[in-house]
């Protein structure tokens, strides 16, 4: 089934939104594609010529929009397609509420915005690549939130994600074997407990991600992953290092459980 | 303004359609607050109280939510706050287009999904970490695309970005003094010229960004600036491969334009 996702911008929100909603019909297989930057009521006109020939196929088509200028949403709902317009029903809603009429302009939520925090989130990614693997230990005082754990729990996906997304500076730092003969923080990171988050993971799961990086080594072994595992959970527990377990989660999920914990720390 | 994100799960979707809402409304002060893995009646209840407390203060809040159980959206739906839910309305015209049943089950957009699907994005991660600035010229026919241009036009972030949300395999190599004496692309690129991207920007914004990580260096000077754009760009012109100003795009921006060119050249 084919599915349009036009946008005056990127086209996240309106993918966002469709794709929240497709995700409620698994069996049904989508051919998604994208019509960005839409800016002009003649680009608005191509759309909905390609809109049309689609409604015209064998299989009707869907499409979601999130333009927000007037003539182009006009322009656009000439179409034959099926059309959710994101703005057409909650616009008013939440003018409503507000009691003010909101712009109807492009609005670029994804775009470069407030620059000043623009440049922190790309800052942050230096920082992220930097800190990345224990490889610099120096400005770790600099960091909001510092991963531990044994190596591929998945602290290097989780810190770009972070830094990427909300703009926050995190070291990652893999606890190894030497780390595991003290019952102490290892060194490098004791003086900024506060700040550490611990990611684990099952052993089947990390013995199979190691097994895909070096192949029926002791350190892709069950017995290895096990031991690793136990003792990083024992030393987050004594030292009241909050933690979570990628085995089950993506990136977005653990980063969200880290900024709750974040969240809940910074409060009075 | 108090306003609040539900979800069953990261609650990304929520925020994206908020945010692409309340982002028309630039001179109101929002204090966001997000409810994550909300998925149990008792813990929708607890939101309900949350939200509750607002509505009775002095300024009515406004709540946006991706739940999808039905028993979740019907025990949300008590609160006194206005609420907009994105299933509400949408959901039925969709099944409608559809002629079948959604789900209405918590589906985890942001969540793992595809294993196989993630594992690469995944993977795709420490690709652009290891071909990041030129480091490693290995497996550079690996790459989908490989970000070309002056140094620090944001190519590191462009790359993390297009790895962590498309899976993309990105490789980025910078365009250095020695590369503008030859009217040849650099010989480690040179054969990967139909994968070539090339990123620029202007020389005001290239100077600046420079002069924060060398001051008053002659690598932040205005002139050096303005030499190694022109000479980027002859070279990108020259050799036919696309390319984009970063000057006042973000990263989304930017990958999403490049996102388009792939898809133009693949197309038979």
């Amino acid at each position: 089934m084919p599915v349009f996702f036009v946008s005056d911008s990127t086209g996240i929100s309106a993918e966002t939104l469709g794709n929240a909603l497709l995700i409620q019909f698994p069996d049904v297989r989508f051919e998604r594609q994208l019509f960005p930057f839409v800016s002009t009521v003649e680009e608005a006109r191509k759309v909905v010529q390609a809109l049309d020939a689609a409604a015209d196929g064998p299989v009707t088509p869907i499409a979601f929009s999130t333009l927000a200028p007037t003539e182009l949403r006009d322009e656009l709902r000439r179409t034959r397609c099926p059309l959710i317009d994101f703005f057409d029903i909650h616009m008013p809603r939440v003018e409503s509420v507000l009691g003010t009429t909101g712009m109807r302009v492009p609005a670029r939520l994804h775009g470069l915005g407030d620059v000043k925090r623009y440049n922190h989130r790309m800052s942050a990614i230096e920082y992220a690549i930097e800190h990345d693997d224990g490889q610099s230990l120096r400005a770790l005082d600099k960091a909001d939130v510092i991963l531990i754990g044994p190596s591929r729990c998945g602290k290097t996906p989780t810190s770009m994600y972070l830094a990427l997304q909300h703009g926050l500076f995190v070291a990652n730092y893999p606890l190894v074997e030497d780390d595991f003969e003290s019952t102490e923080l290892p060194l490098p990171v004791r003086a900024h407990r506060r700040r550490c988050f611990g990611i684990v993971t099952t052993p089947e799961r990390l013995s199979q991600v190691r097994q895909e990086r070096r192949p029926n080594s002791r350190y892709a072994s069950k017995e290895q992953c096990t031991y690793e595992l136990r003792r990083a959970e024992a030393l987050l527990r004594a030292h009241h290092v909050p933690s979570t377990n990628s085995a089950t989660k993506s990136v977005e999920e653990i980063a969200t459980v880290i900024m709750q914990t974040i969240h809940r720390r910074s409060r009075p």
